[in-house]
């Protein structure tokens, strides 16, 4: 799904159900938003990224839109069913040992929870620290600073893995071998609360290893 | 000058001349918007960039303003200085072994030209095709489509060193071994011409090597 040179990615879903087209295309487009929008390999967008969806109606029945019972129900499958291709996308990039899963909680807006987590998940230097298993926690707030999202330090919590390094502008006594050992595992989280409000965003990356230089630095045209 | 860390940046200037604070925090700050702003190392923004211009007055004499005969050349002297102790800073940077100078000509602004130039410079696929000197004109073309800037493949020209790549929306007959060959050295050129106006701008950054990896990774608190 990975093509190793520009990331270019096309992901084609198909389903039985019926449904509105125009509803189809505005639910298909929200699920992209919060899955397949919300991955980072390294920052480079592909020149024909492309979300498919195909209804072919096989299953009968009333169309859904908005107003079926059963939109609620197809809406969540979509997103699930996204956000693990999504997901798998990350994990096969070049060179890549560990997703990276970054949440924020707590911003003052939905555009700014998402600028934050995907600047998070991107941050050559945060890869770099998963890459390294060093939990340099500044490395996470230069990025969450320069992500243009709101931010104050002093209600700023930081996570990585269950274990909480830093509690509303200052580190905790949680020993940084502790912290570095939450970074140990191929599926690595890092999760902010901003302290500022009740928008979330979840992004995903993965870490940066000699072997994506290796691949890109080697590929011929 | 550059902490292996966070690309922390303090740069210091002195200088004997006379001048009127305004005048010279204004030639400062345009200084720096072509110079050390211009650069990238890997994105990643440091939490405490400075650049500080003392004036003692020790020369005597006017203080400069924008009407003194000697303002120009004055500016001149140290936009030159300030370009090349970027430069030396990209030079300097976590396993760079190639300077990468980026200049977008013919754009439809100067904010068009800076963003084409330093998207195109801080690209890590642009990065990664300098470290492996293969000429991948498609990452050039990406970095600048995403870039922002309004871009038009049809008047689009490229070229890598003194060879043109690409021009007006076609690749040349230029061999593939002669544009590689043109990334041999320690500086590499990448110029564009836009072709939909005359704005300019010109950027700097590095490759990417596996250096910086090994650097990044194994740095610890």
């Amino acid at each position: 799904m990975v093509h190793p040179d520009m990331a270019t990615m096309l992901c084609f879903l198909t389903t039985d159900a019926p449904a509105h087209p125009s509803w189809l295309q505005e639910t298909l487009a929200a699920t992209a938003d919060v899955s397949l929008n919300m991955i980072d390999v390294d920052m480079d967008t592909s020149t024909s990224d492309t979300m498919l969806l195909f209804a072919n109606g096989a299953a009968g029945g009333e169309p859904l839109d908005a107003g079926h019972p059963a939109a609620p129900a197809f809406r969540e499958a979509l997103v699930a069913l996204s956000t693990e291709l999504a997901k798998d996308l990350v994990r096969d990039a070049e060179g890549a040992r560990a997703l990276i899963e970054v949440r924020v909680d707590g911003a003052h807006s939905t555009e700014d929870a998402r600028r934050a987590a995907r600047t998070v998940a991107s941050s050559p230097l945060v890869k770099t620290m998963v890459t390294g298993r060093d939990a340099n926690l500044g490395r996470v707030m230069m990025a969450l600073g320069r992500s243009g999202a709101q931010v104050d330090v002093e209600r700023t919590s930081i996570w990585i893995g269950k274990s909480c390094a830093f509690e509303r502008g200052a580190p905790t006594t949680v020993p940084y071998e502790v912290l570095s050992g939450e970074m140990v595992g191929e599926d690595v989280s890092i999760r902010v609360d901003l302290g500022l409000g009740s928008s979330s965003a979840t992004a995903w990356g993965c870490d940066l290893t000699e072997e994506y230089i290796r691949i890109n630095a080697d590929y011929t045209t």
